[in-house]
């Protein structure tokens, strides 16, 4: 009801505020942008919003924003009219609550004030439609905080109404409302837009026009006594007005309130109802209009939404209770990697690393702490191979196993490794494959059984590492990394290895060979500045395509190193930090590697490279990392390709040589005296040989018909 | 059934061999001692087993091993007869398998031999009894392999049997029967043993006379006819002797049988039917002796068990499946430790870490990463204290939660962590306290209820630093870590204090004071070798009790740090590899401190040290390892303790200071120029005075209390 003037007896109009309606997709959309855009920029944001007008009657007014807010030129749906907006978004709930409300209030009302003197408002009606946004997004919490401002103008006095609100059909005939609803959607079709915010009207009992404000002084022209307005009005009320009106009106009385003393309003709404178009429900009223043609200042503004509570406060909404816990875990989680790119580390290109895939060969101490950085770097993409099951010792020391997981014999690693990623973060990629690698070196059985299963590991091997991007080596012998490493070489993938001694450990990149095509890895057209700058030092600037790899150093082939261990020698006796320094040092190795533009091929950094201005955001490059425990020290040695190594020289890539290299590999192991003395030799090592020839054979064959 | 010799038409006299019966507190005893004391000597042991006399009728004649096989004075029990072998436990299961067993037989079957010979084996009749066990044991899976053997030397031929098996019910009356049995009694009496596995008999229908081998000559001095050997039977078979008659016969052939062609055997067995004693089923017989009298050389000898299959092989027992899996994930584990100490650190005294209780306050990144090196280090007493509870972005980097724990709201973090580590091995022990560690700068609500919750925080927490050795700061502001430190500080706790930037970590023990009674710390008399040696550079050779602590460096007061945090600041936002690197260096820091002889007080390590022949068996013990990951770089600063420092001086641990030291902090606070300018000052001013001074107050009263 309104309430009455005291002075006149005539009751006082009153409008119906705006309630915010910010929608689940608006908070999201507000989330990718604090993180991927405005991180710590707290500038004002241009944000768009709108209101409907159909509603059925019963819901409020409300002004919302949606995902699409942030997109200035996202169409305004139909039945919609534009709104604009600032956003302050804070960096802190500190600022957030400290925020000078009345100064954004006054800033944003005098804008409109301009835009009604200037006569903006007039070309443009939607500069009256201005609305804040203060929030605070506690991303950690999915807590975000807002206070919502729709400015008001005031005028000087409150506005008597002259006559009550009455709806559209008590005043209009039918067929003047079919010429309204005519005019209006013509006037919208002409202007291209969804819906005109605010209009003029003429009319009479056999027509109705409508206009453009803008051209108020023609199509008023020669009216003397009063003047219709219109506003497309998102109010249901039969009452009361909706607040679009309010800044409407105060441009009306200042820049028309000296030709008339009052003005019809038309608050235009345009619903269905039971399939019929419903314009109808409409109110119209008459106020008298305050005299403020000449006054210069901004009239005081109001604006500020109140809370739930009703009091003057802000809002909170908590949207880790409705979204998908998984999904809300997958957010988290970027977050806190997206954190690092505000303020540490702006160039980061987090893309790089979230989206390697990384094939992990031993999933025991090494394998299940080198899953956990990547984890922790957002990787999502996880495969496991080990064919060990989960003993009592392991869990201890391999972060991705529990006690349960020993009984019965234990599970096999692999799989149990990737079973524990999934718990600890759902969203992630993660495969186990139970599988041997197959060693030279090794004995394979000969029944036909265990040569077939051989063959088979060696294919899936192959295409493990194929499907892959980086490939880790975390095995616990030297000769399981031989043939990973040469199928990764002829593949050019990155492959980073780890290995631990008791409290030493060396973490470390292969070289990775250029293409063929560029002249068989000598020479690097591509990249001439790496060969130009070879200084003095002999290890000073040596690009990653002439960087050796684990066994570039061997002067012995890989042998059965397990065969004769003991105890001590079986376990990977280590001081229990070891493993997860190297493996944290092994995925921050390949990070660095990634953020390099050259990737692999980038130039090795030295232990003299550490006061020099770093290649990457993130630092050195090194080619090794050879950790002391007992020192706290680490070293970051450069060393060269071998030509002969039998891992990742030319000849053991090439198809064409390896079934040389196996024999080479096998006559070595014959000719070698083993550890175990007579014993050692014959029938294991003919077994060896055949392995060796096998693996290799099977590279050769799959290499050929990879090039051909 | 005794076969028949082709030739006289006789019977020959055939054995029952031993079954080696080794029970599982033998292959317990094994493992302790191969870790402990063994570890890769190979050389043979000496050990000691037993057969028992007095078995019920079908059970196999056994020589027993128990977990007292490896004392060599461990009493023999009743009704047994020692004997001694000889213990061959391998490294590997390879040399296990090419181990010479015939070479090891006729050792021992020589020795037999010389003892015969010598006439040793007439005054100690148990040289006789000489057994051989081979061994591996794999302690990883709790498999070992064995074989055993019970060397016996043949006699040139098989020995006819002149009168067959009876039992000496069928012989002797009862009368004779109760003479043998009192005259046995009486010599094993005056030779003070249980039993006597060998001796000598005459008999008439008065009386029965027994003696020892020795005393042969005297014994049968004027017989002329046959003489009667008696052997302490284990075997329970009507027709046939056991094992030990073989090795006593050829020792009757070689020394009597110039004398007599024949010789009786009372192969004596002494059981308890039915409450009574039983000696008439013991069997007698008569054999034809061969001529051995002046054969020099050593017969050869058999002896070498067949396996269950019946061929000649090793035998093996799997205890994991027997053993109780939660004793069987401790013994991995400690075995896995005690491999550190067999070659490459063999004086790491691995108790003073096992034992050590340790106290982490904050479980989170640092956190969860320090308690998984513990465990790895088999620390068996862990604490966790946090507040926090587990939200969806900790798991991918706090390794000892999971997505569930995150789901309604998240679970606590202390408790869960405890709740983790049980899981990963049950024999921790585990406890989380859900409380939150009084922050000087934070406020206090000035409730009753949130004082009162302060006030048992502080004590708690005090009783918590009481009750453990080594207290590791990981929380995430610098504030918290203030309380502890002062607590621990005045009661002379080791502190390990971790901290992480972006790509920068300090791994720091805190300076350790001396008690009072030596000089307020400023003189150390028990160590005056530290001052003495105080070198030319400032910080060579700085002592643990000048060492100073986290907020040494510090000039202004801890204030409260999150308040105005940015979501980047309020996450530690760290690369993911970070957090293991320094959990592991903090744990590995405690290990060599602990491992240092002075502990806590030794001298400090710096980079200067690291070719210097380091102080531990770990290598060296420096006061801070501040790390730089992108340089992959850690150097060891030693910096000395600041005598007005707010936190470890002795103002800071005087009862008597602590109020004015409270005083002070809140007036630094007060005065400083906080972040969020005038807001930050006022009514939370107060309340971080009123807090600190609650806690200092408290810090107080429970020091008087303990010293008064």
């Amino acid at each position: 009801m309104a309430a009455t003037t005291g002075d006149t007896g005539l009751s006082k109009l009153q409008f119906a505020p705006f309630s915010s309606a910010l929608d689940v997709g608006f908070w999201h959309e507000l989330t990718q942008k604090k993180l991927n855009e405005y991180r710590l920029d707290e500038a004002p944001k241009d944000i768009k919003g709108y209101y409907y007008n159909g509603d059925s009657a019963g819901l409020p007014a409300r002004l919302t924003l949606e995902f699409s807010a942030f997109d200035m030129s996202a169409p305004t749906p139909a039945h919609c009219c534009p709104a604009v907006g600032t956003l302050y978004n804070t960096n802190t709930l500190e600022s957030f609550k400290t925020a000078d409300k009345k100064l954004l209030l006054e800033k944003a009302a005098n804008e409109i004030w301009e835009s009604i003197k200037s006569g903006a408002a007039l070309e443009n009606p939607v500069l009256l439609n201005k609305f804040l946004l203060l929030t605070f997004a506690d991303l950690k919490k999915y807590h975000f905080y807002y206070w919502f401002c729709y400015p008001a103008l005031c005028l000087p006095e409150s506005l008597p109404l002259i006559q009550g609100p009455v709806s559209l059909g008590q005043r209009f005939s039918p067929k003047q409302i079919q010429a309204l609803e005519r005019a209006y959607d013509d006037l919208c079709q002409i202007e291209h837009i969804t819906a005109l915010p605010y209009f003029l009207i003429k009319y009479d009992e056999n027509m109705v026009l409508v206009s453009l404000l803008k051209h108020y002084s023609d199509f008023f022209q020669g009216e003397r006594t009063k003047i219709t307005i219109g506003v497309y009005d998102p109010c249901n009320l039969a009452q009361y007005p909706g607040w679009p009106l309010r800044n409407f009106l105060v441009l009306a009385a200042h820049r028309w309130s000296s030709s008339f003393q009052s003005v019809e309003v038309l608050c235009f709404r345009d619903r269905t109802m039971q399939g019929a178009r419903d314009v109808a429900h409409s109110i119209i009223f008459e106020v008298k209009l305050p005299e403020m043609a000449f006054s210069p200042d901004c009239p005081k503004a109001v604006g500020w939404e109140r809370n739930q509570k009703g009091g003057m406060g802000p809002r909170m909404v908590n949207l880790s209770e409705c979204m998908d816990p998984k999904r809300l875990a997958e957010s988290s989680v970027d977050l806190n990697l997206k954190l690092m790119c505000w303020r540490l580390v702006p160039t980061l290109d987090l893309d790089k690393v979230v989206s390697v895939k990384c094939l992990l060969l031993g999933a025991g101490t090494l394998g299940c702490n080198v899953a956990r950085t990547l984890m922790g770097w957002g990787v999502r993409h996880i495969t496991f191979v080990d064919n060990a099951k989960i003993s009592y010792s392991n869990p201890v020391r391999q972060p991705l196993y529990e006690f349960e997981d020993c009984l019965g014999g234990g599970k096999p690693k692999a799989l149990a490794a990737a079973d524990r990623l999934q718990k600890i973060f759902p969203g992630v990629n993660a495969r186990g494959f139970n599988m041997s690698i197959p060693m030279p070196g090794h004995p394979v059985n000969f029944s036909s059984v265990t040569l077939e299963q051989a063959r088979r590991d060696v294919e899936q091997l192959e295409q493990l590492i194929e499907s892959h991007d980086v490939i880790f080596l975390l095995m616990d012998t030297r000769e399981s990394r031989w043939l990973p490493a040469v199928i990764a070489a002829s593949k050019r993938k990155l492959v980073i290895n780890a290995a631990l001694g008791f409290d030493t450990f060396v973490v470390m990149r292969h070289g990775l060979k250029k293409p063929k095509q560029q002249g068989a890895g000598d020479l690097c057209p591509s990249h001439p500045v790496a060969s130009d700058l070879l200084g003095s030092s002999l290890f000073a600037n040596i690009p990653g395509y002439k960087l050796g790899c684990y066994f570039c150093n061997d002067v012995v082939a890989p042998g059965d190193s397990t065969r004769d261990r003991t105890l001590d020698q079986q376990c990977t006796v280590s001081r229990p930090g070891l493993a997860m320094i190297a493996g944290a040092l092994a995925v921050e190795l390949m990070v660095s590697v990634l953020q390099h533009p050259e990737g692999g091929y980038a130039i090795a950094s030295s232990s003299d490279d550490r006061m020099n201005e770093p290649p990457t955001s993130l630092g050195l490059v090194p080619h090794q990392i050879r950790g002391f425990l007992s020192r706290f020290d680490n070293v970051l040695p450069v060393s060269l390709a071998f030509d002969k190594c039998t891992a990742c020289s030319s000849r053991a890539r090439s198809g064409s040589r390896r079934r040389h290299l196996g024999r080479r590999f096998s006559a070595q192991l014959q000719s070698a005296p083993g550890p175990g003395g007579a014993a050692a030799r014959g029938r294991e090592g003919a077994g060896t040989a055949g392995e060796a020839g096998l693996a290799l054979r099977l590279v050769a064959r799959n290499c050929r018909s990879a090039s051909g």
